[in-house]
């Protein structure tokens, strides 16, 4: 049993965002709070430049899967500073550390923005210092750059007969505005789970969700995921493990989410109109039909054509054959928003203006037989507009 | 020696254009002839769904690396069209065999156009009976697509005493146009060359030519490069071999021809307004150097930014994290047309203004120097502007 709720803290979360001075209005710092240590997991970019924040985030949980705090800035994303950099993640890490009295080892860093640039420090402290122990949304909102809007979620479940709730929010429409780097999603639950099992279950699931979505196809040096489990539901009971009755509600749970959030990634895409989502079916293996569905999402001239409507399934061959999936050249089946228009590689004779029609809805469909074996794989990304290029040639004019 | 030379071509070489119906009014089918069998090496595209034309063409060259005459259409592609496909391509090799007196294994096909489409084949036998054996430029115009204008270049250089000449054309500006496919170049000379040796060079040099620009990162179903070497200024002269004297002017030569007509398909991509060149030194290996230029010159986000001349060093920082290159994180220096903006992975004190109005320039020259080894590479490209979008949107619209 799963239900979508309305936006909530689970229960022994607090956070807070606030307007620090490094936008010129926007929030631009917040950080999240658990009464108790939470158990904690996290994926990194792996862009070799990794960010100061985002490799002392990776070291801090790696140790022992455990955190009480994360501190969140936008608008300079401490990438690219050298040393520095590094000192002034750390120095972030032991103001939230002080004031909220715990370890610094409990708190993690994550910055998102401008790559190059030192963080200001003095604000930082002076922000740091002014923030609370609310349970307010501001720092969904704190952590935007080009977004058009927060992007949450909420659900409830039970774990051994306790009402939990797992929420997640997150940032990011492409490595997009010019050095404004990164994708940063926050998923935090009162459920009560292992680090090392939630690692595990973050890991696997971030494959088939956040690691299936494209905007432009970059990875940004600040790119990460990370969820905190604080057990507040539970108290004293039981931590969830792989044979627990409630084990599959979880992992069903948490997918939701992380396929929820990544999506909204999708949808809210640099200049994106549209919402493109690959099914592809009959592929040999998972990892081919993972391949594939983001070959075809990620295409320019795919999106391109989307953007303008037209069925160009040729571009939809192309993108499919450049990869290295196991294909049968001629046995490959093509449906555009329900409509058919290949089936064993030759063109079906659709109509151009129904097809046309359908490629104008918000959400597009390509769904994508390759009938050379049985696994299937999604994948999720948006058009390419003039406002995409707009945006991304005229930022800092 | 080698030296620059007006349109020729070389001896034996007789070649023609019309307009057989394929398109609304350009030129749209032509030829190339050879008096005697040439050597032949061709390099054919790897994306798996390839053209009926492009795998005929592979089979023919492959069979014994001799050819003596090509047929060329543009509007068609004749990919995904199955059987029908295969057998409209043999058609057209019998048409040209029969009319030039010549084994239909003699003759090479390619295409290029809309994919899924079957040829008009009563046009290209009105078409193919109506070509000349004429020395005109028509063919180099036959074969355009979205091209805004006809790609060529011929040099003179000598070969055991013999003035010889090399010419070469090509068409493709991305894979572009809905459904419009496709890179073909076309490589002539009257040296002397056995097809063996003249393959082993074609596919070494590609790498570092064809193989290196990208203007929307996809490989058409119809790609081909095709090199035809007829001897005709030999006559009985000896055939070129690695310990010739004149080996290194042929390879120079060679390499020039590919370089040049690469670079112009780059200069030409879909809405472009700037050549990017790619420079990458300090790689530990030249497979790492073209890797990193590459990621660089495809990178939308790199692509974008030079449009707006936009100095957004930090997206090429991005790129080049993304590849599997050997890096130095500290260590990447990077130069915009002359102006150093990265130092040891630092931000230089360069003037923003001064840097914008550098890149307003048709040639944008990024220098990259990794600093982890001595070997280098180079990629080309171009920028992403609101033009690629209306092409590649609208066409069918």
């Amino acid at each position: 049993m799963m239900k979508k709720i309305a936006f909530t803290w689970p229960q022994g979360f607090f956070a807070d965002g606030i307007h620090a001075g490094l936008r010129k209005k926007k929030l631009d710092l917040g950080w999240l709070y658990s009464k108790e240590p939470a158990s904690a997991a996290g994926v990194y970019t792996t862009n070799q430049f990794c960010a100061a924040p985002t490799a002392l985030t990776k070291k801090v949980i790696t140790a022992n899967h455990q955190l009480q705090a994360l501190i969140v800035n936008s608008a300079v994303a401490n990438s690219c500073t050298g040393e520095q950099g590094q000192k002034d993640a750390k120095q972030e890490q032991v103001w939230v550390a002080e004031k909220l009295g715990i370890s610094p080892k409990q708190v993690g860093v994550a910055s998102t923005g401008v790559i190059g640039e030192f963080l200001p420090m003095d604000k930082l402290k002076a922000g740091i210092a002014s923030l609370t122990l609310d349970k307010n949304t501001k720092l969904t909102e704190a952590i935007l750059t080009t977004d058009t809007h927060p992007k949450t979620i909420s659900f409830e479940f039970e774990q051994a007969g306790k009402k939990c709730i797992m929420t997640g929010f997150c940032k990011g429409s492409g490595m997009i505005h010019p050095n404004m780097a990164t994708m940063l999603g926050f998923i935090v639950t009162d459920a009560k789970v292992d680090g090392d099992l939630l690692q595990e279950l973050l890991s696997e699931q971030v494959e088939t969700s956040f690691n299936q979505i494209t905007v432009d196809g970059d990875t940004s040096t600040n790119d990460m995921v990370v969820t905190l489990a604080n057990g507040a539901a539970l108290k004293e009971g039981p931590s969830l493990v792989k044979k627990s009755a409630d084990y599959q509600t979880f992992k069903q749970v948490y997918q939701a989410v992380l396929e929820y959030l990544a999506q909204e990634i999708a949808r809210d895409g640099e200049g994106a109109s549209k919402l493109v989502e690959v099914l592809v079916r009959g592929a040999a293996s998972k990892r081919d039909a993972n391949v594939v569905s983001k070959a075809v999402v990620g295409s320019n001239l795919v999106k391109a054509a989307l953007f303008g409507q037209d069925a160009n399934w040729g571009r939809i061959v192309s993108a499919i054959g450049q990869t290295d999936a196991k294909l049968a050249v001629d046995k490959l089946d093509i449906t555009l928003n329900q409509i058919q228009v290949l089936k064993a590689s030759q063109k079906t004779s659709y109509e151009e203006e129904i097809v046309k029609e359908r490629l104008g809805q918000d959400k597009i469909v390509i769904e994508v037989d390759l009938h050379v074996g049985k696994k299937s794989g999604r994948a999720w990304g948006c058009d390419l507009t003039y406002k995409y290029v707009q945006i991304n040639a005229s930022y800092r004019s």
